[in-house]
């Protein structure tokens, strides 16, 4: 993304004056991690973001080149990796006597969405260590944690999460990837895994695969599936590379965008690899791995939004077409800039609305995975609940919608968002992938639908409804905010009668639900945000009442609410038409009809 | 497109069954366009597009090549085009007298929907010449037509249109391009135009651009514009070409998809150049052309959806993942297709309803623009109005559908979709520019709202409102049908109090048009389509209420309509609180505060 500008203030504005990290973070013991010191920390990475990762964006758009099993990624991107590496990025949110700086893992995600809006194809390779970090983490023998942690952390060795095989991606039960224990209690795999982001690649010294396979004799389907850590170099006990392990990349994959990160082929051919967790259970373990590569996807989604409204923002303020229809506003140029026409406007606002809205929700669920992480007993597991049923939401909603505004990228910009000059088109291109990889949106509409609401008798949705109601509430006392809160407090009681619908058709024909689950996710999806733009709107007003030297942000909060609640809320309309059409105009057709 | 089929019987099901082509092209004096000759016809056109141009699609994405003023482009592509100018493709509607074939236009509209599914790139070649060759008939003098014609209408030729500047695009009032008169009549032309589809390239053996420019002390804006003939290459009285003409290509654009298609800067350096119409009246006769290329996009439109839906149907029935929730279905493999999964029929539903409504829509479009070529007084007045009102709505409301069908191509293949091996991703990105090109969707809507709906003080409507009520009237005798025509009745009384809603208040504040336009223009295009839908089921329920062979042809076209009326035709609950929304929420909040 060219000129890209890291949103501090409103990463600040949202963590300090809207969900009150302060206190959340001294809660937890982090009472390092104040807000001067985050501030400290956002300006370096922005500038990290600014100058480095952004003008690599276009270049890394060139792609990767495998050779014989060589990849190299785009020039520059090694020296921006190193950079982090000297930086102590990758290590931001580890143990201290791991190598880390033991700070939240919340500052890491709000990062996240700046590295991915400057470079998102850069971004997937720190991104994906953290998760391979994370599995060892929780799963590992010490012996194994020793080895291989201190390097991930410190950046030295990447990692990566190998699940998908040619016949199986949402289906993993289908998988082939064979284990076959050895004398020493390591395992021999042999299979090929596809899609595998940052599989090969020159950044670092070790890649650590985390990789989903069969043992011989275990049971068929997703109960027969285990869990191992196969590094493309041998490592002995001390951390050291001893020699190649036998993996390799088959070849990468021609595709539409991200073509700065290296879709692999990875061939396990009598590769050494160990058992973490449970045999069979690897499943359930995987789901670490992929609960927080949703949230980071669903981040993604976000720094897409972001990214396009910026880029459409510069245009619309500079291209002159036509007067304004309500008086010239450029007297001196031959033309008025485009931002003067409506029709601009709601594809400016629209972007706008999901990226500061989709941040807050963001951040909340960052808070949500903070106290998942090191909060104890209630705490923790109310918001283990509440993170289970915004996850979905998260992952599809923010990626879905961003489809949309990295499209308006494209359109402000006319012909000229369609060239590749302007960056705009690469933008749609990089985040077409979001509502693919880590559970397409149908997936996560199953998820949230099926597993989440149904599977928990409601129970996570009420959960999160009392936060919900808990801001309708306290905005209801504010007389310019008082109808809003009241839209989504129908809103809310509406969502509930729609779930009581389904789970009522669901009950005699479980296609029902499949076939509310997208409509279900998206329509959540408005309602959810549009809470917590009503607790921006609440903030702004509160500050504008009060007095502040900032009166245009704040006054942009609240036009930029009233156009959420005006223009993007009532989309929940047509979703809700779509939850309750049924099954029936889907599945009565024969396929051979099709 | 991979293995892409022309869809021959369905258009020849809308042809006889829903819109009656045979009486309508006896009507216009077309006796020998018999339906016979018409299957003959498209069986040939058929195997042109998916065995010529459809096997060239994926090569074509490797784009053009400029090397020094010259355009190569992608192999195969030259051949191809001289196979359709042997073929006679290119003259099919032209009259005998000038070489071609005189079939009506309708015609080779339809066969540009297959081609355009097969190639989309390649297709734009021939389809900008059909543009050049109209506005010269109608408007050049006699000498210039006699030069001209016959080698465009044989294809030995082909030709631009020439508007876009750097600073102009939408707002052509800005254009700088200057022409001044020489003493031979002729005039010379300085000035640089972009984004010239076929403006360089290895096709054909002179290229003959239509330019709009500015005489030397014409008036400012769009009152001093006018129209030249500015060939390549000089021609002589005989149509022979002389000598290069001071026309060049600076440089080609990279761009995000139709790469096959040259993008061109093409620089006049006192190029002789000929005015055609008259002076200062050019923009009016350039409306000529656009209508005409402005449906052309529309088909594009339609094309992609055909095409995505064909690709995801595919795969859908071949793809194996998961279990269907109401019972094993390929009990004999590892899973069952993912035809089986609602949310996976949802999609493709949505683009099966889009091609086949969008092509009856577009058909009943061909059927009115043969009206205004071949009929006479109140007829082609009439279809004219109609055409007027209705070439946005099948421009912008076709396109901006095409972005859903073709993203669902992606969704429906899942990480497949998004490499390049599958196509799907090349589909999405070449239907990309349709929203943007002739017109982007932001124009369309304030040229159906603004111009033609309010322009007209809603005559327009009224004249096409009295057919789509016609068609209601007539589904409401069919028992199975008539909710579905109450449902569509009460849209059109809706779409006439939105619209009496929107004027309102568009007669104190101009900006009220703007901010409703793109909403009104989707809102009506569901409305529309609705109807070609109901008139599709028509039919369908009176064949198999009267005896078929055809049975699931006709079954499937029920269900499409069920899917139609209980899927589709709720969206426009969105649309509607879109167009009543308001200027306010767009409008109110300064440019600074963005």
């Amino acid at each position: 993304m060219q000129d890209y500008k890291a949103p501090q203030r409103d990463t600040l504005f949202v963590m300090q004056e809207v969900l009150d990290f302060p206190s959340h973070y001294a809660k937890l013991g982090f009472e390092d991690a104040s807000m001067d010191m985050v501030q400290a920390i956002f300006a370096e990475s922005a500038k990290f973001a600014e100058n480095v990762l952004a003008p690599l964006d276009a270049i890394g758009d060139q792609g990767c080149v495998w050779d014989n099993g060589k990849v190299t990624t785009p020039a520059g991107f090694k020296e921006a990796y190193q950079q982090y590496v000297d930086g102590g990025w990758t290590g931001m949110t580890h143990e201290l006597e791991l190598g880390g700086q033991g700070l939240p893992y919340s500052l890491a995600g709000m990062m996240a969405e700046w590295n991915s809006s400057a470079n998102h194809a850069w971004s997937m390779y720190p991104g994906l260590s953290q998760g391979c970090i994370e599995t060892i983490k929780e799963y590992a023998p010490q012996a194994l944690k020793d080895a291989y942690l201190p390097k991930l952390i410190g950046g030295e060795w990447t990692g990566t999460m190998c699940l998908t095989e040619p016949h199986c991606g949402s289906d993993l039960g289908m998988l082939k990837t064979k284990a076959e224990l050895n004398e020493d209690g390591s395992y021999r795999l042999n299979g090929t895994k596809i899609f595998i982001s940052a599989g090969e690649h020159d950044l670092s010294g070790n890649i650590v695969h985390i990789v989903i396979a069969r043992i011989a004799g275990a049971p068929e389907g997703t109960k027969g599936i285990s869990l191992f850590v196969v590094p493309k170099y041998n490592v002995d006990n001390n951390g050291n590379v001893v020699n190649p392990n036998g993996v390799s990349c088959g070849s990468i994959e021609h595709k539409m965008g991200i073509n700065g990160s290296a879709t692999c082929v990875i061939n396990f051919d009598d590769a050494k690899g160990f058992l973490i967790g449970e045999a069979n259970r690897g499943l359930n373990a995987m789901f670490t791995f992929m609960n927080v590569a949703r949230i980071g996807v669903g981040v993604e989604g976000l720094a897409a939004s972001e990214a396009a409204y910026q880029g459409s923002l510069r245009y619309a303020k500079e291209r002159l077409q036509f007067r304004a229809m309500d008086g010239v506003k450029n007297p001196q140029g031959p033309a008025d800039p485009i931002i003067n026409h409506p029709d601009v406007r709601r594809m400016l606002l629209t972007q706008k609305a999901l990226a500061e809205g989709g941040r807050a929700l963001t951040l909340y669920c960052m808070q949500l995975a903070d106290k998942t992480l090191y909060a104890e007993g209630p705490e923790r597991e109310a918001a283990d609940a509440k993170l289970a049923l915004l996850t979905p939401i998260l992952k599809a909603f923010m990626t879905e919608t961003a489809q949309e505004s990295t499209s308006y990228g494209i359109q402000v910009y006319g012909g000229h968002g369609y060239v590749k000059e302007w960056g705009m088109e690469q933008l749609a291109r990089d985040t077409r992938i979001c509502t693919l990889y880590e559970g397409t949106t149908g997936i996560q509409g199953l998820d949230l639908l099926g597993r989440k609401v149904l599977g928990s008798k409601g129970k996570l949705l009420q959960l999160v409804g009392q936060d919900l109601h808990g801001i309708c509430a306290s905005a209801k006392q504010v007389a310019s905010l008082s109808d809003y809160a009241k839209q989504l407090e129908k809103h809310l009681g509406e969502l509930h009668n729609l779930t009581m619908a389904v789970a009522d058709k669901a009950s005699t024909n479980p296609l029902e639900v499949g076939a509310a689950s997208v409509d279900y996710l998206m329509y959540s999806g408005y309602v959810v945000m549009g809470h917590f733009w009503l607790q921006i709107a609440q903030v702004a007003q509160a500050k504008l009442d009060s007095g502040t030297d900032e009166e245009a942000f704040y006054q942009a909060k609240l036009h930029t609410a009233k156009f959420y609640f005006e223009r993007l809320l009532p989309r929940t309309k047509a979703h809700k038409a779509g939850i309750l059409a049924g099954a029936d105009n889907l599945m009565a057709m024969p396929t051979e009809l099709f």
